[in-house]
């Protein structure tokens, strides 16, 4: 069976996540929906690079998928796309693939952005889009602490307790973190992460940004590597998988 | 009674536009009603500098208001914004001005942006926030011919048939067009502008852009100086009222 690659963008918000669960709809049980309507109702697993969390959206998911038809890669686009309607997840490409192409095993690095609108007044336009942090931070901080998180470490205290990962060692090849404006981007990219990871880190940055925590503090955070060290684990909407390289 | 300049952020989508009316919920209502939880329920009236229409959005709407405390502005943003919630109108920031300062009449200078995404796929993330277009557009083709249209001129073929002003004559300072990855941005400023007139040249740059429209199909429009010879109305959720100048 011929195997496509597909890029995905989606709005996290309606959705209890990546992973098809029992309690609610997923991203991928909708895509697989979509792919069984071209494939006279056959399920085909449609196989996530990365696990997005509930609420967490895309700009830049990839999938890959199995399909009977040797389809023309815009046309197979269009059709998912038809069946996806109203949700708001969108197949951006799709390409076919050679067989041996994993989405989540073939993945070289992944690239995360964690955005917070860091003003007084309520979010508007930017509502579910963004994390809103009233009191002041101070982005320059938050980006010299980062830099003291980049490369191999045990990363233990900003995982999930429900990670499943055998080995919580990752190597963070960046951890930016820059002011536009009242937006504060964090930027990171990693071969790959661990569950909760970049909303944890997040959410620690924030406790740098307005000063309760020192870089030193943040520091002796991951070195605890111990879970209750964490400061806080961000909220998802204001999390975006932005690319998977191959 | 101290005068105070509210500087406002909205989503117009879930409104009948800024102005009050009696078919729904406008934004002027909304905070005529947060400013009245603040003066013991009096009415007073909030005069924006621009009237839009139902569902389109604002970075940087202006509007005056008289009080009968003389509030520190930032105590006066907060408590409006406490008032507006859960609407998605925020009051971004609130300044004391002199008695003679007109939200409408004072203003020098209007900017608005357009946005249109150019792609395929359908929205997810930015639905109701930009204007879609699956047909590829020239955006360099748009901004050449939106040249023409700069300057002082007869817009009655890009004005509603219901627009109140008294003359069709404005003057655009800046009409630029510019592409960025699938996003096309159309980015206008004047004194002032007649009703739908942003829409209305965005509609008809979109004919430029997909070749339907010559450049100078545009500039016979503008000079036939007829409604009927309006290429088409660009819908509303794709156009912001970015700021005001005084």
């Amino acid at each position: 069976m011929p195997r496509f690659a597909l890029i995905i963008e989606y709005d996290g918000g309606p959705f209890v996540g990546w992973q098809r669960q029992e309690n609610g709809v997923s991203i991928q049980q909708r895509l697989e929906e979509a792919v069984a309507a071209l494939e006279s109702g056959a399920r085909r697993v449609v196989h996530g690079a990365g696990r997005t969390d509930a609420g967490v959206h895309a700009l830049g998911q990839v999938a890959h998928v199995d399909l009977t038809r040797d389809w023309r890669a815009d046309r197979l686009r269009d059709a998912i796309n038809a069946h996806l309607r109203p949700d708001p997840i969108a197949v951006l490409e799709a390409r076919g693939v050679a067989e041996g192409f994993e989405a989540r095993f073939s993945a070289v690095r992944r690239h995360y952005r964690y955005i917070i609108d860091n003003r007084r007044a309520p979010l508007t336009l930017q509502r579910g889009r963004m994390w809103h942090v009233k009191r002041p931070l101070d982005a320059a901080a938050m980006h010299a602490a980062a830099q003291l998180l980049v490369g191999r470490h045990d990363f233990t205290t900003f995982r999930s307790t429900e990670c499943q990962a055998e080995s919580p060692i990752r190597t963070l090849e960046r951890l930016d973190v820059r002011r536009e404006g009242s937006l504060i981007e964090i930027t990171t990219s990693a071969r790959s992460f661990l569950h909760n990871q970049v909303r944890s880190l997040a959410g620690s940055l924030e406790h740098v940004g307005s000063g309760r925590w020192s870089a030193a503090d943040l520091r002796a955070a991951l070195e605890a590597r111990e879970r209750a060290r964490c400061g806080q684990v961000a909220p998802p909407h204001g999390l975006y998988l932005v690319a998977v390289d191959y």
